[in-house]
C-alpha cells in the first residue's frame, strides 16, 4: 500500500541518528512517582522539550539539512510551519551556515516567532490557511531555488523523528505502550517505523485533540479524510496527516485516542507541577490520554513523548479566562 | 576552628551516596546553548528541581532518616522548615514507614504545604519566627520522643546534600566554578566538603538575595553575624547560617555574591524559557549571579545548582503586580 510513497528504512533512521549526534541532544527519560500513582502505571517521559530549539522537530530538520548536497544547501531551505519546525529548521540551517526561509501564519505564538528570529530564520508571514502558506512557500521556492523541507511529508524528516524511538527504547527497555502526539504524523511515523524494528512488542498509541482528530477519523474510515480542523490550545497539533504518514499509521498504530481541551490543560499543569518540566499543550495530550483512558494503561510500562516546551509564559492556560485549573 | 562542630568526612558523604542510591534520583545535568551565549561561559545545570519531592533537600533528609536506629526511627522524626526540607523529610519518613512531624510557618507557600500533606507529614503550624518554630518543635519532641532532623545544622543532612557534588563532578568534570544558593548553608557546606576532596581546583561561589545576605556579612566580618533577614521572593533562602555551616563556608567558599529581587525574577524566567525547567526563585539566584557578575565567569566552565522546583503555578512572579518581566 505504500509502494509509491517513500518511507525511511530502519537503516536510514539509524543513519539519521549518527548524522545528528553531537548536534541534537540525547534527551533524558524521566520518571515521576506521583504521576505513576495517579495513572496506576509506570510512566516514562521522553523529554523532547529539552531538545535543541525546544522540540523534537530539530531532529528531522537537522537530518534533512545535513542530507543536502553542498550545491543544494547553498540555495537555502524553505518551509511553512506553525512554529516548532520553523525554529528547528532555522537553527539547523544556521549550524550549516545556509539561509532558512520560513513561511509562518500571522497568528503563530509570539514565543515561536521570536525563536525563529533568534536563530536567524527569514520569516514571511501568511494567512493561517493551508492554501495561503503553500502559495507563499511556492513563490519563495521559485525566487530562491531553495529546497522545501516539509514539516512531516518528507522521508528525511520522518527518519530524524524516528531517532526519538531509538533512544527511548534504549533508555526505557520493554515499554508496553508508547504514546505520541499526532499532528501531521511525522513524529509518530518515525517512531512507529523505528519501533517496529527495535521493539516490535511495543504498541504505538497516537493522541489528538478532540477538535483535530483527522487521524482518528481517517483510521476508522480506512482512508485519508480531511475533516475541518478546529481550533485547539495544542497549537502544535493543528496540521493534518498526508498520504505518507497515513500509510504508516494505518499499518503500525494500534489506536488513536482523543482528549478534550480541559483535559489537555489539566494534564499540562500536572506535568509542570509534578515533573518540573515546562511542556507545551501539544506534549500534554499524552498524559491527558493516559489518565482519561486509564484502564488501557493500568499496570503497564508506558512511554510518553513530551514533544516540546515552547510556550508563552505570559499566557498560561490556567491563568486565562476560560482555562480550567 | 571546627573542633567542636562535627562535620561529615568525604567517606561519610560517599557512604550517604550509597545509602540513598535507589531512593534519591541521580538528577541530570543539562546545558543550554542560548544561556551559554548570554553568559559568555559554558554553563552546566544540576537539576535538583527534578529530585524526589522537587528539591535537593530529599538527599539530606533521606540520609538522616536512614541513619536512625530502628528504635529511634519508631518514634518518628520532627523538624521545622519553610517547606522543601519538610516535604523531603515527610517523603523519606514515608519510605521508611515512620511518622514525620512538621512544624511549618503559617505563611509557607500553599504548594509546599500540600506536598507535605501528600507525603503523609503531620503538620503543626507556627508563627513565622525562629523563636516560635523552635518552641513548637521542642514541644513535639517532648511529646513524641522523636528525633529532630534539622534542615541544615546536622552532619547527616550535610553529608546527604554533599552527594549533589559527587554526582555533579562526575557528570561535568573540570568545573572552574560551582555556584550554589545559600540559605542555612547545608547545601553549600556539603558541596564544599565533597568538592574539596574530589575536585579541589573548583571554586565554590555562594549566592544570596540582597535582603538575606547574612552569609556574605558574616564572611566579611570573619564571624557569624545574625543580621535581620528581609523578605525575598526566594522563599527557600530565608534561613540563616549556623556555626557549623559558617565554619565550612569560612574555610571553603571563595566568594559570596548577592542578587536583587528583580534579577532573581528575570533569571527565573530565563531558565523557564530557555531550559524548559520549572525552577523556584531560590534556584534562579545562581543564574542571576552569573549574569550580574559576568566578568568573573567569562569563558569558564560554571556549574549551577538548580536547587528546587516547587512553585505555586497560580502565582508566578512575572504575572503579579510588582514582578519584573
Amino acid at each position: 500500500m505504500t509502494a509509491n510513497l517513500s518511507l525511511p528504512s530502519i537503516d536510514e533512521i539509524r543513519a539519521a541518528a549518527e548524522r545528528i549526534a553531537g548536534l541534537a541532544q540525547r534527551t533524558p527519560v524521566l520518571t515521576c512517582r506521583g504521576l505513576d500513582e495517579l495513572a496506576c502505571a509506570r510512566l516514562f517521559f521522553k523529554c523532547e522539550n529539552l531538545q535543541k530549539a525546544g522540540a523534537f522537530k530539530f531532529r528531522g530538520a537537522c537530518n534533512a539539512v545535513l542530507l543536502l548536497s553542498d550545491e543544494q544547501a547553498a540555495r537555502g531551505v524553505v518551509t511553512h510551519s506553525s512554529g516548532n519546525h520553523a525554529a528547528a529548521l532555522a537553527l539547523a540551517s544556521r549550524l550549516r551556515g545556509i539561509p532558512a526561509h520560513i513561511v509562518m501564519p500571522d497568528n503563530a505564538p509570539v514565543a515561536k516567532r521570536r525563536a525563529v528570529e533568534a536563530y536567524g530564520g527569514r520569516i514571511t508571514f501568511c494567512r493561517p490557511t493551508l492554501a495561503d502558506r503553500t502559495a507563499v512557500a511556492a513563490q519563495i521556492l521559485r525566487e530562491t531555488g531553495g529546497v522545501l523541507v516539509h514539516p512531516y511529508d518528507d522521508p528525511a524528516v520522518i527518519a530524524g523523528q524516528g531517532t526519538v524511538a531509538l533512544e527511548f527504547h534504549e533508555q526505557a527497555p520493554g515499554l508496553d505502550q508508547l504514546v505520541v502526539p499526532v499532528s501531521g504524523g511525522g513524529l509518530i511515523s518515525g517512531i512507529a517505523l523505528a519501533t517496529a524494528s527495535v521493539s516490535p512488542a511495543t504498541e504505538i498509541v497516537g493522541v489528538e485533540p478532540e477538535g483535530a482528530d483527522d487521524a482518528q477519523q481517517s483510521l476508522r474510515a480506512g482512508r485519508l479524510l480531511a475533516p475541518p480542523i478546529g481550533d485547539t490550545i495544542a497549537d502544535g497539533l493543528r496540521a493534518a496527516l498526508c498520504e505518507r504518514t497515513f500509510a504508516v499509521i494505518s499499518q503500525h498504530v494500534r489506536e488513536m485516542l482523543t482528549v478534550s481541551e480541559a483535559e489537555i490543560v489539566a494534564a499540562m499543569r500536572l506535568i509542570w507541577e509534578r515533573t518540573k518540566l515546562v511542556v507545551e499543550p501539544s506534549s500534554a495530550v499524552t498524559l491527558a490520554a493516559v489518565l482519561q483512558a486509564a484502564p488501557r494503561f493500568r499496570g503497564r510500562r508506558v512511554g510518553l513523548v513530551l514533544s516540546g516546551g515552547n510556550v508563552d509564559l505570559d499566557r498560561l492556560p490556567w491563568s486565562e479566562p476560560g482555562g480550567s485549573g
